[in-house]
C-alpha cells in the first residue's frame, strides 16, 4: 500500500497528467476550428519571431522561452477571422496580430512574476529559470517591441487603438488589486473589473480586424461589441475553471482566486444565496484562505447553483456575442466566430 | 556618550539630511538652469497629469505618488531645449515631454520593484507602500499611457523612434543583468550597455525635440548624437557617484552596484590597474561584496586614480557632445544645452 505522501504524489502527478492531455486535445480542437486562417496565424507568427529578435544572446534565450508559451492564440485569431469574415486579410492584419499576441505574453511574463509561478504550458517560467528582475524587464521589452511594431502600420489608428486598449487593461487589473479582499463585491463591479483587464484587448482585436478589412463604422462596432461580450465570457469561463479543476473539486487549493482573496462570479452569486452558517464557513476560509477546512466548504460550493449560474452567465454573454455575428454576410469565418462563442463559454480548460 | 547604535544612527540621519540637502540644490540648480523652457515644462507636466487621470480610485492613489517622484526632468527639457535651439516649441513637444517623462518614471516604478526600494525623492516608494504587484502594474500602466499619449499625434514617427529607443532600453538593461557578476567586463561592453540602457531614451528626446521644430535631417542626427554622448556622461557620472556617496567612502556600502555584482566604469579601471594584492582583494568583495571587509578596499579604490579617471571619461563624452552644438545658431537654449553637457558630468548627486 502507497504510504499517504507518496499517494499525493501519484495523485498530483496523474492531476497534471490529465491537465496535459485537456490542453493538449483543447490544442489540437482549435487549430481545427482556426483552420480558415490557419497560414495568416503562421505569418503573423512570422512577424512575431522577426520583431523580438535580438543581437544579445541573453535577450535571444529569453526569447526563445516565451515563444513556447504560445497558447490558445484566442487574440490573434479572433483578430483575423474577424478580418476575414468582412473581407480580405491583409499585412496589416498579420502585423497587428503579432502586436496583440505580444502584448498577451508581456501581460503573461508579469503575471508569473506576481504569482510566483514555476510553470506555464508545460515549460519553467522565465521567473523561475531567471529571477523576477529578468522577468520585469522582460515583460517590458516585449510591450515596448508591440508599440514599436503597431507603429510601422502607415496611420497612427492602431497604435491609438491599442494604447487605449492596454490603458484599460492594466486599469483593470489594478482595480481588481483594489477589490482584493473584497467579500462583499458585486456582480456589476466584478463584470466592470473583468470588462476592463480582459474583454477590453479581445475587443480591441475584433475592432481592429474588421477596420483593417475595410469594414463599415457599423460593422467595426458591432465586432467590438462582439469581442467585448465573448471576452467577458471567457473570462468568466476562466474563473469558473479555477474552481472547477480537479484540485479544486477536491478540496485541496479550491482555487487560486480564492487563495489569493479574489472575488468572483461563482464566489459572488455563493456568497448571495447561502444559508447563513456556510455564509459563515465561507467567509471564514475567504479571510483565512491557508488555514481554513477546504473541504466542507468545496462540498457546499459543489451543492449550490454557484458555478452552474456562473456558468449561465457566460453563456449568456456568450450567446449576445453571436447575434452580433447578424451584422456579418455569412463565410466559413463567420461560422467559425460562431462556434467560438460557444467554444469559450462552454470549455472546461 | 552616545552608544555605538544610536551613533550610527546618528551618522545615518546626518547622511540622509546631507543627501536631502544636496538634492535640493540640485533641483534649484537645475529650475535655474531650464528658464528658457520653464513654461513649456509647466504644460508639459499639465498634459502628463490629464493623460494619467483615472475614474479607478486606487489608480489615483497610485499616480499621485509618482508625481511626486518628478526629479531633474532632464529628459522633457533636453527635449524643450533642443526644440527652442532649433526653432519654436510647438504642442507637439508639450506631448513628447510628457511621454518621455511618463516612460523615465515607468522604469523609475520597475526598478523599485527589482531594487526592493523603500524611498524615492523622500517619499515612500509605490512598492513599499502597496506591494510588488501594484508596482508592477503601475509601470505597465505608465508605458502603456506613454505610448497612447505619442499615438495623438499626426505621424506614427514618434511612435517608431519612441518604440525604438525604448526596445533598447529594455535590450540595454537585460543585457547588464546577463553581464552581472563578470568581474572582467571590458570598458567597451560597458559602454554598450549604458548606451542602450541610458543614452537611447536620451538620444530620442533630442532627436524628437529637433525634428518636431522642423530641424533639417543634418541638424537632427548631430542632435541625435548630442543626446548619447551627454547620456553616456550622464550615467558614467551616475556609477561614479554610487561610489563617492557618502555611505560609499566610509566603506559601508561601496555603493549599491558594487552589492549587486554590476561591473561600473570606475571599477573596470580599478580592477585594470590594481596591484596583485590590491586585485585580489577586490576580487574576493566582488565575489562575496555582503561578507568581505569593505574599509581596506574602499580605502584602495580612493587611493587609485578609478574616480578620476572614470569622471574624465564623463566629461570626455560630455565635451564630444558639447560640441555637437555646434550645428545649432547661438542662442540662449543653445547656451543651457551647453551648460548642461557640464552640469551632467560634474554633478555630485
Amino acid at each position: 500500500m502507497l504510504s499517504e505522501t507518496s499517494e499525493t504524489t501519484r495523485r498530483r502527478d496523474q492531476d497534471t497528467v490529465t491537465k496535459t492531455d485537456e490542453r493538449q486535445a483543447l490544442d489540437s480542437k482549435l487549430a481545427a476550428i482556426y483552420e480558415p486562417v490557419a497560414n495568416d496565424l503562421l505569418q503573423a507568427e512570422e512577424v512575431f519571431n522577426q520583431e523580438i529578435g535580438s543581437d544579445v544572446a541573453f535577450v535571444e534565450e529569453l526569447t526563445s522561452r516565451v515563444r513556447r508559451y504560445q497558447g490558445k492564440r484566442l487574440r490573434p485569431a479572433l483578430l483575423l477571422l474577424t478580418g476575414k469574415a468582412v473581407g480580405n486579410v491583409n499585412r496589416d492584419h498579420h502585423v497587428l496580430a503579432a502586436v496583440v499576441e505580444m502584448i498577451h505574453i508581456a501581460t503573461l511574463v508579469h503575471d508569473d512574476v506576481l504569482d510566483d509561478a514555476a510553470l506555464r504550458r508545460h515549460v519553467t517560467t522565465v521567473n523561475a529559470e531567471w529571477g523576477n528582475e529578468a522577468s520585469v524587464l522582460l515583460g517590458d521589452f516585449l510591450f515596448t517591441h508591440s508599440f514599436h511594431l503597431a507603429a510601422s502600420l502607415e496611420s497612427t489608428l492602431a497604435c491609438r487603438l491599442i494604447g487605449q486598449a492596454t490603458n484599460r487593461v492594466c486599469e483593470g487589473e489594478l482595480h481588481q488589486i483594489a477589490r482584493r479582499g473584497c467579500f462583499e463585491l458585486s456582480e456589476s463591479e466584478y463584470i466592470d473589473i473583468i470588462a476592463g483587464k480582459t474583454a477590453e484587448l479581445i475587443s480591441c482585436c475584433c475592432r481592429l480586424g474588421a477596420h483593417f478589412a475595410g469594414a463599415s463604422d457599423e460593422v467595426t462596432d458591432s465586432m467590438t461589441e462582439f469581442g467585448r461580450e465573448i471576452g467577458i465570457a471567457f473570462q468568466i469561463a476562466d474563473d469558473v475553471i479555477d474552481l472547477t479543476s480537479s484540485e479544486a473539486t477536491a478540496g485541496k487549493s479550491l482555487g487560486s482566486d480564492l487563495l489569493k482573496q479574489k472575488t468572483t462570479l461563482p464566489l459572488i452569486r455563493f456568497r448571495q444565496t447561502a444559508e447563513p452558517d456556510v455564509l459563515e464557513r465561507f467567509r471564514n476560509l475567504f479571510e483565512h484562505p491557508e488555514s481554513a477546512d477546504r473541504t466542507q466548504i468545496a462540498r457546499d460550493l459543489n451543492q449550490s447553483d454557484a458555478l452552474s449560474y456562473a456558468h449561465g452567465k457566460a453563456a449568456e454573454f456568450a450567446a449576445r456575442a453571436a447575434r452580433r455575428l447578424d451584422a456579418l454576410p455569412r463565410s466559413s469565418a463567420r461560422d467559425v466566430l460562431e462556434s467560438l462563442t460557444r467554444f469559450v463559454a462552454d470549455r472546461v480548460a
